[in-house]
């Protein structure tokens, strides 16, 4: 397997990036190839250790920013990682691609070069949430602001597919996120896609969930709108990081003595909420494995999403989707 | 001044209410009258202590469920409570309508029978969420699950007035809920939002801001579409309750001899997180004072509730609204 890494995306661009590669290498299946997209006068001093016929480097004179229309960059920006990467993988150079870069922009490179799958509508990113009672699938988190019903059911099938095929849960239940449980509440995205979810015997829909249901172990997948996926994502890392602190300082200014016995705690707790430990999420849809990291990944997200396209790879999660939405055709 | 509040909406009720209604009349200024709108056999038994003369009962023969479409419910249960206080708001009977009952029910009630304030298009419902940082002001979290810009930008304006003559903070910073703080990032209701909320310098306007911002002082106000409102409001509920119960789990098992010095502390927080010590969120925009309360309010919550009605006649907000927005005007 060829797995493409951007090493120009992300905040800790590219050192974190290429470190992340190097610790990767340990674990690497024989035969397999890291393919590292950036400068390569920036990139090739970083590359440490025994990396030589692991690591290969496609250099790019070009990097897209954060803070870039998707669309305008990728027009202009024909030697940028994301776009070389995406080009690569839709001519079968690469197996996988994986960035920490600007979201928008990844969405937009690998639905424009590598296409979506027979039966997608639009793609949506998928992240695994770490929650108190066990991983929660969020599709989407935003690749798609502007969702139609058959996109957010879409989502639901897909977000159901990985659940089950990459986290082993035998028969994922599907929550559609909305603002209270009964039929009558939502908007009218929500109260058409519910029809299309109940309507399918295939998935285990569960109705609709609310904001709290998302921490409390309520369902196993959760299809959304990107815009509110997005806020719940962000949301959720913002307000844990504060509240672990809080309570932590808080304990630590009661008890001084007792911040030694308190400290392990509290890491052990701060470590399973840690995005850097799950790596990255798919873009579910496209016809090829789209890795895309927070912005914020140190190393060990690298090595996360790394061992995650390898997951989603081995699984055969597209070829999943493929035959599971050609079985329960809907027409949009 | 005369506040009327629904004995019998929410969870916990008659009882929890009625006990808060009970546990308000320590502080009630002289002259002041708590209405009582419910089953007179159910709520009548429930008062207890000195209430003759400070208490008024108006009986209900019926109540709008949970589960009730909200304007079904109205149409059909013209005897119910959170109707009548409507009613009776509306011809200045009561100055203040409190319930933890069916939120839509109020909502569309309130906005029926008491009408809006000049210049307002939609009533938006703001709650004054704790922080790290101090309350942040989130409107709207539920009345309109499909605005328009004209809408969010209204709810920025309400939200900022409310924050500056209620909660005393001097120029209230406002952001807009979106998924990146980059111009281009959001959805186009956002995108839309944005360019009236900086062509108005009457707010102290500080441009987008993502889910991590709710929590993390960066504003002071947020406006936002109720359904994304909503799903942050009951996340950081859920979040919040589900974090600190399991830092509290997790350190009392590592260290059980310690329970006794980590339990007050932990207690702390969790009262500072408590929706119940803030009481009751105005819907924002109606001609009058309307106050609503969570599902699961206790007595406590009523109390509070019964405070904020107080501070909100106080403190003019309403005159406030009609003034600025003439001052202002903006056609949809």
């Amino acid at each position: 397997m060829r797995v493409a890494v951007d090493a120009m995306g992300g905040d800790h661009a590219p050192a974190e990036i290429v470190k992340g590669v190097v610790a990767a290498l340990d674990d690497l299946p024989a035969g397999d190839t890291i393919v590292l997209f950036g400068d390569r006068a920036q990139v090739e001093p970083l590359l440490t250790g025994n990396w030589q016929g692991k690591v290969e480097l496609v250099h790019c004179g070009q990097t897209v920013g954060f803070d870039e229309h998707p669309v305008e960059a990728l027009r202009h920006k024909r030697d940028s990682s994301i776009l070389k990467m995406a080009v690569m993988a839709s001519e079968g150079q690469v197996d996988a691609v994986i960035s920490a870069g600007n979201t928008g922009a990844m969405v937009a490179a690998c639905q424009m070069k590598m296409r979506l799958l027979a039966g997608v509508n639009r793609p949506g990113i998928a992240v695994v949430m770490p929650t108190f009672h066990g991983p929660v699938t969020i599709c989407d988190v935003g690749a798609n602001v502007q969702c139609k019903p058959i996109n957010l059911y879409q989502y639901a099938r897909m977000g159901s597919l990985y659940s089950q095929h990459v986290l082993g849960i035998e028969r994922p239940r599907v929550g559609l996120l909305s603002i209270g449980e009964e039929d009558a509440k939502g908007n009218e995205l929500v109260k058409q896609t519910r029809q299309m979810l109940k309507a399918d015997s295939s998935l285990n829909f569960q109705g609709n969930v609310e904001g709290r249901d998302v921490v409390r172990g309520s369902v196993d997948v959760i299809t959304c709108e990107g815009f509110v996926g997005n806020v719940v994502l962000k949301l959720t890392e913002g307000l844990a990081d504060g509240l672990i602190k809080l309570v932590a300082k808080e304990f630590t200014q009661a008890c001084p003595d007792l911040a030694p016995k308190f400290e392990p705690v509290v890491k052990s707790i701060w470590r399973r909420h840690d995005y850097n430990e799950y790596g990255g999420a798919p873009l579910l849809g496209v016809a090829g494995i789209c890795i895309i990291c927070h912005g914020s990944s140190n190393y060990r997200a690298i090595v996360n999403a790394i061992r995650v396209s390898r997951e989603f790879a081995k699984n055969n999660v597209n070829d999943q989707i493929v035959r599971h939405l050609a079985e329960q055709p809907i027409v949009s």
